[in-house]
């Protein structure tokens, strides 16, 4: 059983808004990242496979696969795009680190065949990040 | 002679556009960066400063006072913020790397005293950086 | 549920010696560490925490609040500082990365209220570090 | 319990190639890695042991030890060769980083004493890398 | 005058071997270098150019043309290759980082068309690299 | 004519203090490192030699060379040590990260003979560093 992850980058804007909030409470709960010009980032996406070694190939997954994968189903469709108003899901939902890993497993899981998703991780930055496996 | 350097990090969103150019021309040469919804990155500003060691500090420049100059000229007025909506350098001009590394060089200049400014860079990602002397 | 994961940097100098043992076992066993001058390193500190995204923020947990107990507890008490020295966990503890990151779990895990202490990860050097779980 | 975690580098050329396939499988399954002349990497070594902290020093296991056991082991064998040509385990395995992950665990696992072997971690680049766990 | 930085990275196998050297002193010059089964490294690769801010673009140069320019001329001719035996230049020049700098420079200098090439950057590994200016 | 750089690490302890200033004085200027129970860091040393390819070796120095003197004149005098206790430069200089990388200059300069040296850069922390080309 190995797991294998794999990189990619992608650059986007977003900020965080609650239409529920009012104007002070989302400024007091998102602080600077409330500003509606949007602000952004170089993501850095990280997904972890896991099964066992192919004997024919030494592979886990076929990494030409997984990498067309991850890049039609996250990067052509996030990079250089506006989380808030280019990415359905966070058409309502919050685009934090969070919930973007949670988007990102949500597009990646019932794609992958050959190999179990078993982690996404998703860098804001350097400093921040958030992991997500799959567990409710 | 001593070369100091100082990075900073901050967040912010950009768009290429030239009015002047037809919606084919910005497409063309700006391509994915043209999207008007904007994009963001991490950039990564580094300051490096020239001068003599001070013989009773061993300091080339005051490190606080460079730290809080840069904050204050660069981060404070560029984290979390759209560039072309909210940094008044870029209400005309385009918010490339390039561009970017220029007006903050501008900006630093002036403010300096102790030692002088001898480069600004900016990383708009690890793969891409800027440098400006301040030559013509 | 999510795991979230926040960085942050402090620098302070250490030294192993075990009063219990000779001058030979202390050379033996700790190497160029036991030398009593000390000696130091950019420690880097890795906090993970595991919750539940809250369906109002986006968030498992208050990144400001993550960001200031971290702070208070962990990097203003030891950031510059000799850990055998100023740091009340080594007056007799052996400040190694392993009872370092003990330490900083036990300063953390009683101030952190959204969400739960999953790991603390702290790097001696780039090559070099140690995860706790809180595991006995 | 206490996870430790030790990084060491090593540079080697390794090719993919099943002898069972035909060309034009070896082509189409390895790609650019297929070339019998060979490419070659900059591999980090992450190996993560596993124990109790030694209250007398601190330690979970004598970082000395380790160092040595993992450039024995692995570096002075992997260092500066071809994988396929001069490191047994591969006379027949095909150098994937999977098997590579496994291969370090079996050289490894019957030589540490003082701690578990929890994971080994081979990144062949920056953003490629496969974790063993012993798991079957 | 800005200067632009891009990064691109390439895996390839290379020895160093004079085969006007007697073994001995192959060995002794190029030491685990000289084994002729090829060891390999993560290339990274830094072009610096230097020009104008086009006034109309805000670019120094099209960095798609850079790119493009880069993965023609070397990516795609060195990235899992083997040096000695694919690459030209390398058939009688020993491929150090020194001489793998100068023959990047000497393959990018007669194409680029819009900005001046100022360095040429190789990195064997983040602790090794060679920087050429076109200085003879 | 090539440029090339080798890295090194070392761990070291220091503080700031200038017995002709007054206590508030010291804080004032030095801030938290003016702490006399020190604090350390991983330095970074950057060492980069200046010098025309050999035809026969296609080395602008000889690497292994180049290494044994860093190591000895650099790094196994300042690796584990306290810089204003051990290091003889630092016994009335401040060892300020622009004054260590002077004393490293003046440790190598004389004794490198192959090539030239050109620049020698240390990293306090992975954001500041200072560059001395010795310059007067």
């Amino acid at each position: 059983m190995i797991y294998l992850t794999r990189k990619a980058e992608f650059s986007a804007s977003h900020y965080y808004h609650n239409p529920d909030f009012t104007p002070e409470e989302n400024q007091r709960v998102f602080g600077k990242c409330s500003n509606l010009n949007g602000h952004g980032h170089n993501y850095t996406l990280e997904v972890t496979v896991k099964g066992e070694v192919n004997a024919k190939t030494g592979f886990v997954v076929d990494l030409k696969d997984l990498k067309e994968t991850m890049n039609r189903e996250v990067v052509d469709a996030m990079d250089h795009r506006h989380l808030n108003k280019e990415v359905p899901e966070f058409k309502k939902l919050i685009p934090t680190t969070e919930n973007l890993a949670i988007a990102v497993w949500n597009r990646l899981q019932p794609r992958l065949q050959m190999a179990k998703l078993h982690r996404v991780r998703i860098y804001e930055s350097p400093d921040l990040f958030a992991d997500f496996y799959g567990e409710e």
